[in-house]
């Protein structure tokens, strides 16, 4: 095998079964090739109460600025029923020029060609005019507590800082160049409790019946829209997750329901601005409840997320015109600048220097026969390398 | 003991302890004292695939017409937690003039009463001019399948017919004299079922959220109001009584919710009318939904019910007249003609001949420290004996 070819190096990967929270031999497989292109690379685990161990990995070549990150995560979500599989999930195989296996696309194949890349430009180039540092965790799809947020702050603390970050995450819907992130809605979930007073259904002057109550206050949640979008983000938006009551008597009205949502939330509004606006709708919409003169108000508990997601934008048009200039000109389209979709550790990263995210076509990620083009692999190395290239370039420019 | 006095009767049946489906020597005590009396005593037995067997009970005394019957249930609901208990449930214990235990007044205090009653009449006066018989089932708390329904087609198809029935059920809010029950309203459940199409919360587009749609369609249920009652019911009122949708993951977006509700309507209405309004209601609130139109018509499924109760309103002057009289004239009080609460036994009687319903005050039935003043049981027997006493008179006059 030679680090050169992406494919090669994703494979190694993908036979490392590194569900999160495993390692796997995924981050030991990274360190090894990393160090054959001159890295230093350390291993810090991170723990906390409640949460399993996590591995990390941080990796740094070179000892001068200007200092590019790339970010990603070598842990993988569960294979699901193998049954769906046509191919082993951590086996790696090649069928019709599509490589399979679990992480092909999210994340190990942006792994492996960004590592390809740098094997490419060290070989040919010997040293980089800079630095370049791998930040990878093993806990993306798990519970995020115990990788990237923790590595970020130990590496800083240690000295590092950085002047840009990529973020390797498969960013593009349809085919590669479709779009890069370059900003990301924020998530909060909260739970709303509603309770009223259990009672026989034929009595409910004598009862409160709390889903009536929930029914109005969810109301209020879903209609108006939050906002509309703006031109860097689209809309707001709230879903309802789950209601339960857990009755199974029906001559009875329940005591309490729990109503949970989640909104993703684009810069228009902060969790704290969030947060008082469902607020503010609650208490309208149950100020507002008929037929509460003899029950007294409606009561209602609303507890929020304790460690939501905040939105991002990136405003560094430097970093995003060389990023979509490497993507044009090996791929010949120009990216859509786009902030849709879920969460990323880049929500983590935007903290410490601005981050874009572009990687592999995500349609297969956490599906059943994940699998990436042996030929999207080999363009995507080749726009990271321009990329690299262009940035340092760039960098120099600049100073 | 004495037959003559209700709380000696009252005592003995609570010291069977005959929770659903037990008859923990209930019917057998009872058998026991109507024997005595000279009644010819039948203890069926029914049975159904998925329903425990129960025990019922018919006796009659007398050969010939006007024919009376007593209806009512030996069976009681569990004692809950003892230790909210004061008295042991089934220990008849009295205290401050007040007779403790589960089934005081729901409703074995009721048939102690009649059959003292009937202990008075009988020893006092000899024979009856007519027939009386107790229609006593031990599975009106429970699922009500081998109960009240099978023992009147039983009897029925003997030969046995009547010319009136009295249901013994606790049918006083508040004090002895209250309330005459004349009729009930229908009971329908129903459980609504709507689908969606599970999806990610950051791709809202991709899935379909069934919770958006159950809210609009409960809130269509719940409004408007059914109807505004009339001059003989309170109106229909429809309870939610669970949602439930089962989702642990706060970022997914589920694919199905599960909303059950239960109405209780007057005559305005039959299981029939009323079903066809919920679907119309439905149907209309799904037409109305917004951003249909990449989705598809909304998908749910209502399920009805399989043996609704209907409702009833018993319109024998002669009998309700009489039984008004005969609480009149021993408390002093004209009691309220009412057709509200849950539903009883009597909504299966009204098939065979009017039914009325008066029995001793409820306030304490299906709660812990269940019991009945001493003296509302002489009280209340002194009403029954009045009323058979007035109910043959009147219906020689009839004749
Ligand atoms: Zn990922
Ligand atoms: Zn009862």
């Amino acid at each position: 095998m030679t680090l050169t070819n992406p494919s090669d190096v994703l494979s190694a990967l993908i036979r490392c079964p590194s569900v999160t929270p495993e390692e796997g031999g995924a981050l030991e497989t990274l360190e090894r090739f990393l160090s054959e292109l001159g890295f230093t690379v350390e291993r810090p685990v991170f723990s906390e109460d409640g949460t399993p161990d996590i591995e990390n990995l941080y990796a740094r070549l070179g000892n001068d600025g200007p200092h590019l990150m790339f970010a990603g995560h070598t842990d993988v979500v569960p294979t699901g029923n193998l049954e769906g599989w046509s191919h082993d999930p951590f086996g790696a195989e090649v069928a019709d020029g599509m490589l399979y296996g679990r992480g092909a696309v999210d994340m190990k194949g942006g792994i492996a060609c960004f590592l390809a890349a740098l094997a490419r430009l060290t070989g040919d180039k010997g040293a980089l005019p800079g630095s370049i540092s791998f930040l990878i965790t093993g806990d993306e799809e798990g519970p995020a507590i115990n990788g990237t947020v923790k590595l970020l702050e130990h590496a800083a603390k240690k000295g590092e800082s950085w002047d840009a970050a990529l973020v390797g995450e498969p960013t593009n819907p349809n085919q590669l160049g479709d779009m890069i992130k370059i900003g990301r809605r924020g998530s909060l979930s909260a739970k709303l409790t509603v309770s009223g007073t259990q009672g026989h259904v034929a009595y409910p002057h004598l009862a409160d019946n709390p889903l009536r109550v929930a029914n109005a206050l969810a109301a209020a949640l879903l209609d108006p829209p939050l906002d509309a979008g703006n031109e860097r983000f689209p809309a707001s938006n709230l879903e309802l997750t789950s209601i339960d009551t857990g009755n199974p008597a029906t001559n009875v009205i329940p005591g309490s329901v729990d109503v949970t949502f989640n909104i993703r939330f684009n810069d228009g509004w902060s969790a704290e601005t969030l947060s008082a606006e469902i607020e503010n709708r609650l208490r309208q919409a149950a100020d507002a409840l008929p037929d509460r003169a003899t029950r007294g108000p409606a009561r209602y508990d609303i507890s929020f997320q304790q460690r939501p997601s905040p939105s991002f934008l990136t405003r560094d048009d430097a970093l995003i015109g060389t990023l979509s200039g490497a993507v044009k000109s090996v791929t010949g389209r120009m990216p859509e600048l786009s902030t849709t979709g879920g969460t990323s550790d880049a929500r983590f990263i935007k903290d410490y220097c601005p981050v874009v995210e572009f990687g592999l076509v995500g349609k297969t990620m956490h599906m059943t026969d994940e699998c990436v083009a042996l030929s999207d692999l080999e363009t995507l190395t080749q726009i990271y390398e321009r990329f690299i290239v262009d940035w340092f370039q760039a960098q120099e420019g600049r100073v």
